[in-house]
């Protein structure tokens, strides 16, 4: 099996082999985008379980500790497939998505008042 | 500006996007995997309140109605962002991941087994 | 030890031994609002696992199943924990703060408006 | 309308308050386990965002701000809500459940090996 790597690797690609696992197991059934939501929010409610009592600074060296990160790396891989999913149920392009959203956001937070600054667009 | 489209859009360009926004506003400071956890999981949860009452066979057509689609899309962007940019903080490959994520659950779900059942792989 | 039951416990009562066990451990240095936060939206995800892909009417049954109930109960009360704890950190009166919030509902979901209906406020 | 406080308010005070304004609006048809484990954690989620880019001791500060902590107490409450109506339709003592799981946690966290540490029991 060819290694598969973020930069040759197209969202499409993934869309596919993930689609295809559900296929094969019959499985779109059970994944209405209602289910999936929730298995993305619980997988993230994983994810963050290895952070939970860090301060941040911390949380970067619990994911560089090689046995945090193999579970980190999996928790991740679970939120995203479960996310590429949803895309797949309901016809999503993710790329496209996420490319007027980072419009509206750079709209939200120009860099000449944002930079720098943690605060909510509406409090800038 | 170019449409970006999933069929032609690499996973490292995406990352390469939002890492720019990011840094183009001081913000990495910002990004430990603590708080990106947080926010991915905080984002999931909005996406799932589209979904909190309805049945899931009709969570499929809320997906469809128009004027929710364009903020599920705007939700969905938003978590795989987020997840996009913790893979950057702590560097993290996201097409190895999941494919190794997906070979652990071959083995975890084999077909013969799993086809058409919603269990989970301790109860299969 | 006494059994505590809903109906002659308060929930000063509660509290009150939520605290004294992390202060007897000297955790209250850890238990930030955002800390506790983190740890009560990972607990709901635990809480959401055992019905990912139940229909609605189905995870009523899944409640009612002796080996899974045991479980939920214990999520639950996690859950129940540390919003409490969060409580404790944060001097919010909770009972004060549910009275609040169902006087607030009330007027955004009146009963000739809402009855038999999930749509949210704003849809009504 | 008496006011509520935690000191003389029980657990089931809260539960039936709150059973009744669900069964008023005819709302139990849509409290599945399933549904309402979803709207806590989507309601856990909205009380994190509060707290994101905060450092945790920063997040003290956000919980005493006057503007915020009103919001703040407002998503306690729904999360609580949403709790106890969990426990409403799965007919679960809350207090029985919370004081079962810290009578485990305090044989997982003994005050001798705990103290001072926020190291998972697996991990003491």
């Amino acid at each position: 099996m060819t290694s598969l790597s973020d930069n040759d690797t197209t969202v499409a690609e993934l869309k596919k082999r993930i689609l295809a696992f559900a296929r094969e197991r019959d499985w779109e059934q059970f994944h209405a985008p209602k289910n999936l939501s929730m298995a993305l929010a619980a997988e993230a409610g994983e994810l963050m379980e290895h952070f939970l009592w860090a301060e941040p600074s911390a949380s970067r060296d619990i994911a560089r500790d090689p046995v945090r990160r193999a579970k980190i790396e999996e928790e991740l891989a679970d939120v995203i497939i479960y996310a590429l999913e949803f895309a797949n149920m309901t016809g999503i392009d993710v790329s496209a998505a996420i490319q007027a959203k980072m419009t509206a956001n750079a709209r939200k937070y120009p860099v000449e008042k944002a930079k720098g600054r943690s605060d909510k667009y509406t409090e800038l």
